[in-house]
């Protein structure tokens, strides 16, 4: 017997054997990125039930030498849980929302727990749980730890990592830290939670959460603003955040570009304004305050913008209809860019004073690269944070296109890091950017990371291959096509 | 020449005689701590200008096998700025502010400046930093950030921690780790900066940052409010928090007795309210809105809360003057209590939904255990964390009180335990509460701590003997008097 089967023997019977996938038809939809960027493979994927059970996998593939990665709702965009070799495991039945508590305003929840389930699980108490994700539906909290999720409520709320007080973490010789703590301060000693959110499943399994809760806003406001330039946009963000601070829940970027081919692609949503902008930025003010005008601060607002002209155009929604609508056309653009052909994609971010200068350079650069290619740079503007998306010129092959990705690379995160920014904002490092981190890194924060690594798994069963990779034969990091 | 001699040559070399001290009239501010609760040694405090000399003097120590202990305003609370021998390294002369960049909405400071002056910094370009304490005078950012500060401000705003988006660190070795983004998303990796905050100087030392700021509120009005107990603090506190969601930027609690003995040791302060209250709060409503109305959303707010029964009387001040005073009756409450004799102090937090039931279960076991003590449990009670202090009953020995101070620890520690609370909430652990953090942290997250420590600092120069003592020989844990 190898010490694989024999792994797989030991799991099977404590875990039973239905829970321990071994059929091709069965683990194939584990071993891929689910845009086809990658395909890896793997002995068996595994379904634990609880932390115990979780514990028990980790300490047997310890104890096996047999690698292991951590699966969520496998929606990740960096390749992060593609397994290479090893067991994939995936944490679907820790699926409980353990407790709801809305005086303490917290949710205590297990890493299989949909995104959605939990927004709604608050909801049902009058509470916000304010992440939200294109993906929300499928994607779970586990996944949303490990990868510190980021998506529109950032900008209001923070990433996911501002959204947890506590953790329960299997390490990686199978021991469980339990740190479910609810609590706003503390001080007792190093803080470990922060170490484990955004490592991607490498420097231990998060099995559980007390996350944070907000008031739900009892009124919000929609508005959608025609600009003139990524300079303007910052100019009426600055203008905004003045007038609203936290009220202003939401202030999205979308070239011209990308709302053309959302209203090509998506005919039944309407288009918001008559004319046609350089820009647009779709804003949202919301507020708890009962006597509260969110409409009327936004009228007010967008008013002075245009009197100080850096709106050329605006509407506000009169219904929470239209409200949706217009989010829908943001949350159309990342789907709608794969019906144009082949996208080389970025997920950069600099400090909020250059997103203009970053979105001058970078799309003046690559649009010199290649006659005819289309910048779709959109994103979460507040945060600094772009989605630097490029489509291909129409017509060309889409491989020859796609090839092209490392130089395209090079020009857009040499132009982010010269303005001290980040080549990966939101989505992680994963396999994708490995190589491109260890060139922009800082080479005392890069050693810093492969010591914790090191410190925290030393035999690199965890997802290994993944953000500082310290394996021998690490999987290749180019994306595949 | 012994090894320390011709370090302390090297070091005058460097940095010049007049910032190598070792008189002993000249080292003895940085050896105690100000409370007087513990006296260290050292062989001399040293001044560097800059990071380059801190990252000088560290590998130079680091060469001799000579510990450092990193120190700011040295106004910490636990004693984890109390050196055992080895070399004070002051970080008063790293005190620039680097850069205001209020379109980013940040700040860029060296780790000397003192914290009230980067709150002006901030405040001249109409933007707010939101950290307040009562030593904002004297405190540095440096220390803010080594021990995870608190404060006032924390409900609106967060610790210190999460007013940080990068720092630049000298490590144990000498090295500089340049993690100053100034970003609000990055996922480039583990993130490093939140292993140092909070971690007393025994991971790194902490030499600048970028912080975050925020639009300075255009109003604010401030109120207080008489209250029956704890539990009607907690209802009025949920209500105000449905209200007002962010513009609740204040929720600090004030038993009876500390309201009586500020009114008694300063008579120049005005009574807020004729009639006396088992307890008090103070609350404040902020906003940025031009044209909000703080003062009039305060009084619809206490007006329901009346209506409601859960506030007997409330006064809201009508000028900013009038704000300050009753400011002033919360700030005065720490000093206050050193005039009625010894104090044995907690720094306990609780999940918000407990702490009524903490205040009401901890205040009843404290007072059966010592006739006539007198329980002043005040502070940030909107965060779960209250500073649950002991004075002496009156016409009792000063010394023989505080010699319970462990009893007193067991009986109050023990309750919040029980109850998934924190024995250090936000004045860190430093050297006295080192056995504390031993007894009641979890078993596996202490022994995370220790291989972090043993990654990062594996010789054991950085403030040896804090947080997880590794030391062969730690210095005593137990207050002096």
């Amino acid at each position: 017997m190898t010490a694989s089967s024999d792994l797989l023997s030991r799991l099977a019977e404590r875990l039973g054997e239905k829970h321990v996938l071994t059929a091709p038809t069965d683990i194939a939809p584990h071993l891929v990125e689910w845009r086809g960027l990658f395909r890896g493979s793997a002995l068996a994927v595994v379904r634990p039930a609880d932390t115990d059970e979780v514990a028990f996998v980790v300490a047997a593939c310890a104890e096996a030498g047999i690698a292991i990665v951590a699966q969520g709702g496998n929606t990740g965009l960096v390749g992060g849980g593609v397994p290479w070799g090893g067991i994939v495991l995936s944490l679907g039945r820790l699926s409980r929302i353990r407790a709801v508590d809305p005086l303490s305003a917290t949710i205590t929840v297990e890493a299989g727990a949909l995104l959605a389930e939990v927004q709604a699980a608050a909801d049902a108490q009058g509470m916000l749980f304010p992440l939200s994700l294109p993906s929300e539906g499928s994607c779970t909290i586990g996944g949303n730890l490990a990868t510190n999720a980021g998506g529109t409520g950032v900008l209001a709320y923070g990433n996911m990592r501002d959204l947890v007080l506590g953790l329960e973490v299997v390490l990686a010789d199978g021991r469980v830290w339990n740190g479910l703590s609810a609590l706003r301060k503390d001080n007792a000693g190093y803080d470990l939670k922060h170490l484990f959110v955004g490592s991607e499943g490498t420097l231990g399994i998060i099995t559980a959460s007390v996350l944070k809760l907000y008031p739900k806003p009892s009124s919000r406001a929609v508005g959608f603003v025609g600009l003139s330039s990524p300079r303007t946009a910052l100019a009426l963000f600055e203008a905004l955040r003045r007038a609203a601070g936290h009220d202003l829940t939401a202030f999205e970027y979308i070239p011209r570009y990308g709302l053309d081919i959302v209203l090509r692609h998506r005919p039944a949503l309407p288009r918001p304004l008559t004319g046609d902008h350089a820009a647009y930025a779709l804003v949202e003010m919301s507020t708890t305050r009962p006597g509260a005008d969110a409409l009327g601060d936004l009228e007010v607002a967008l008013a002075a913008a245009i009197e100080n002209g850096f709106v050329e155009d605006a509407v506000i929604c009169a219904s929470e209809a239209q409200n949706l609508n217009l989010w829908s056309l943001r949350e159309n653009l990342s789907d709608v860019q794969s019906l144009e052909g082949g996208s080389i994609k970025h997920d950069v971010s600099v400090p909020l004073a250059r997103i203009a200068d970053f979105l001058d350079a970078a799309i003046a650069a690559c649009e010199a690269e290649m006659p005819g290619l289309r910048v779709c740079a959109f994103g979460h503007f507040g945060d600094g944070n772009i989605h630097f998306n490029l489509s291909q010129p129409v017509g060309m092959e889409k491989a020859a296109f796609l090839k092209q990705w490392g130089r395209f690379n090079r020009i857009v995160h040499d132009i982010v890091h010269g303005m001290g920014g980040s080549i990966a904002a939101e989505h992680g490092i994963g396999l994708i950017k490995r190589d491109e981190l260890v060139r922009y890194g800082d080479p005392v924060g890069l050693d810093l990371m492969r010591r914790l690594k090191a410190a925290l798994d030393p035999h690199d069963l965890l997802n290994p291959g993944k953000i500082v990779a310290s394996s021998p034969n690490p999987p290749p990091a180019l994306p595949r096509e």
